[in-house]
């Protein structure tokens, strides 16, 4: 972002919850801090418990103690300094009249800060264009991840090949087997890699058929269960995203077919990944191969039906940032992180997705994530 | 809250990390959804993917299609509606002029909102004044967390009692224990019962003299080793917090009479605790006790020394909320739940701290955590 003299970009959050603010400072915190941007200085402002850590953890040029600004606006005479007070003595200080904010930046601070005499205007998202071009060490932050995310896939599976088939029940360990179980599996070995799995999906049958169902209760031979993870490493804060359909036993013909459309879909949208394609022709390619086999998609008795969500987006601090790879044109960069993520959906017969994790490189493409693709686990 | 004809309560969050969004409608969701209240009605709108599970558990009167509203904004001739566009066409048809939306609301929709013509005032926080009096219901969901953080609890503390002291490691299992370890064992219990702790503390020697230290490397025979923990219920989003401090061997007797003190103080602030009785006057007690024990408070070489923060806050849906027990006057109510953490810090020696969860009832009190505090482990 150019900054003209004058003007700067202000973050008023906790790390910890906010990307935009871990990418900007490094600095990983669940309080909220102050981050300011002029055109000549950047810096965070701590208070005495937190700003030890953030000398030696953020990668901004300036932290400095907010007790000072609180010191300034009590000599100024204000007798209990709230945040806008001290923001005020900051602005000051930074020579700043206009503040650029994120779009989530909070309306109470915004409007105290234009009480006084600033402008402040929000930035949409994506707030920080660079932050889909992933350095080095983020890749490298990313396929750790996906390793955690592939160990913890390995339970899951372990669990359901290692199931007995006792009528329409799977049964381990001598319990009926759940996507309850195979969930918190999941969770407990991500947990014990300091990785946090949130919203994980193991959905069979039915509840595979709805992209944003969950599942919940017994696990079933002879249908299709979608396994989704995206973890988050808590000490870097990049996530993984992962998906593989399997089957218990023996699937139908037409689980069959719909696991090879998605696969062949997958591998055409994976291999026209480079620098410079269109996000659309790529989720296009998908559409169309899935139309080739014979695949509609469309609302039957108001339900959608085939495949009806994007192929793929990307990845990094958040789970689901830029670029996105769907019906909306956006150009892929060297760098970015995209998943792909094609599927089909039928609530008669349920749902397969497929979905690995793949870095746009100079030339081509890179798929960072390897864990193989078997439908029948017999 | 009361409203006035044409005035409602907007929030726009993902009620997963928002727990006024959360409280205000019951319904827990990972997506930014739309809530408006005014004086007769009271709404929330969903895309269809998420409004069968709203329906059944929402406890709002009304749970609408945002695709009615997105097809209005099209009739009006819009041609992709955006959020601020849905809005509009939802304050057309409740009747909505003025906004009132709690500190946190995105400046980009307020600034929308606002440029459309209707005017946008924050609520400071707590926004809800009525979610610190907690329910039957939502005591019962405290006290399962307590439970969990307590079945934790029980797993590091059996760690650190079951270690070996070797000079001046202790070892567990032939590895050295460390803090990293018994945080890890923690979060693999509570994510098994479906609780996540962040942020857990497990700080030894020197790291507990700081309150805010999550400690880190092994831990120490002979030291005092700070535990806190605040899982939150993953189903209910209510959380437990809670504190012990141990020591694997001998403490010293400096540790000895700190601990004695703080049982005390916690003691007395506990018996003060009943409706209308002012926390600043708990917190004064605390204060008070420490020093009538010979324990000074101050800052020693730039560092705060002794009793220096609050002495309790309110938990619920987030692990602080309203009301606190500090050095500013706030009157307890009946159905409050607070924390009473009182505690001690010396650099040269390290930290004590104890802290259970109290429910404020009709005449005095009820502790509802209910652990050990025994120092020594030998």
């Amino acid at each position: 972002m150019e900054l003209e003299p004058g003007s700067a970009i202000l973050i008023y959050e906790a790390s910890e919850n906010d990307s935009n603010m871990f990418y900007a400072t490094g600095f990983l915190a669940p309080d909220k801090f102050i981050y300011l941007k002029t055109r000549d200085r950047e810096a965070i402002f701590l208070s005495d418990l937190e700003i030890d850590r953030a000398r030696s953890q953020a990668k901004v040029r300036e932290v400095l103690p907010l007790k000072r600004f609180i010191a300034k606006s009590k000599e100024r005479g204000v007798e209990s300094p709230k945040i806008a007070d001290v923001l005020q003595e900051i602005f000051e200080e930074f020579e700043v009249r206009e503040l650029i904010v994120p779009s989530n930046f909070g309306v109470k601070y915004a409007d105290l800060v234009r009480e006084r005499g600033y402008k402040v205007s929000f930035k949409d998202e994506p707030f920080f264009e660079e932050r889909r071009h992933k350095t080095p060490q983020e890749v490298e932050f990313i396929r750790n991840a996906i390793k955690a995310a592939q160990t913890a896939l390995d339970r899951a599976i372990d669990m359901i090949s290692g199931s007995r088939i006792q009528g329409d029940l799977l049964v381990y360990n001598g319990e009926p087997l759940t996507s309850e179980r195979v969930k918190r599996e999941i969770s407990v070995t991500l947990i014990g890699m300091d990785y946090l799995a949130k919203h994980t999906i193991v959905a069979c049958g039915a509840q595979s058929a709805e992209p944003h169902n969950r599942g919940s209760g017994p696990l079933r031979p002879h249908q299709p269960i979608v396994i989704d993870l995206f973890p988050k490493d808590l000490n870097t804060g990049y996530h993984a995203d992962m998906t593989r359909t399997v089957v218990r036993g023996e699937a139908s013909e037409e689980v069959k077919r719909m696991f090879d459309a998605v696969l062949l879909a997958q591998k055409r949208a994976i291999d026209m990944i480079k620098p410079g394609v269109d996000g659309k022709d790529v989720h296009n390619a998908v559409v169309e191969t899935f139309k080739e086999m014979g695949f509609e998609t469309g609302e039957v008795e108001g339900k959608m039906q085939g495949f009806f969500h994007g192929t793929g987006h990307g990845i990094g601090l958040d789970v689901h940032e830029w670029p996105r790879i769907s019906s909306s044109s956006e150009i892929l960069e060297e760098g970015d992180v995209v998943t792909v993520e094609p599927g089909l959906y039928y609530p008669q017969i349920g749902g397969v997705r497929i979905e690995d994790d793949v870095l746009v490189t100079e030339n081509g493409r890179e798929v960072l994530s390897e864990y193989p693709k078997v439908l029948e686990l017999k």
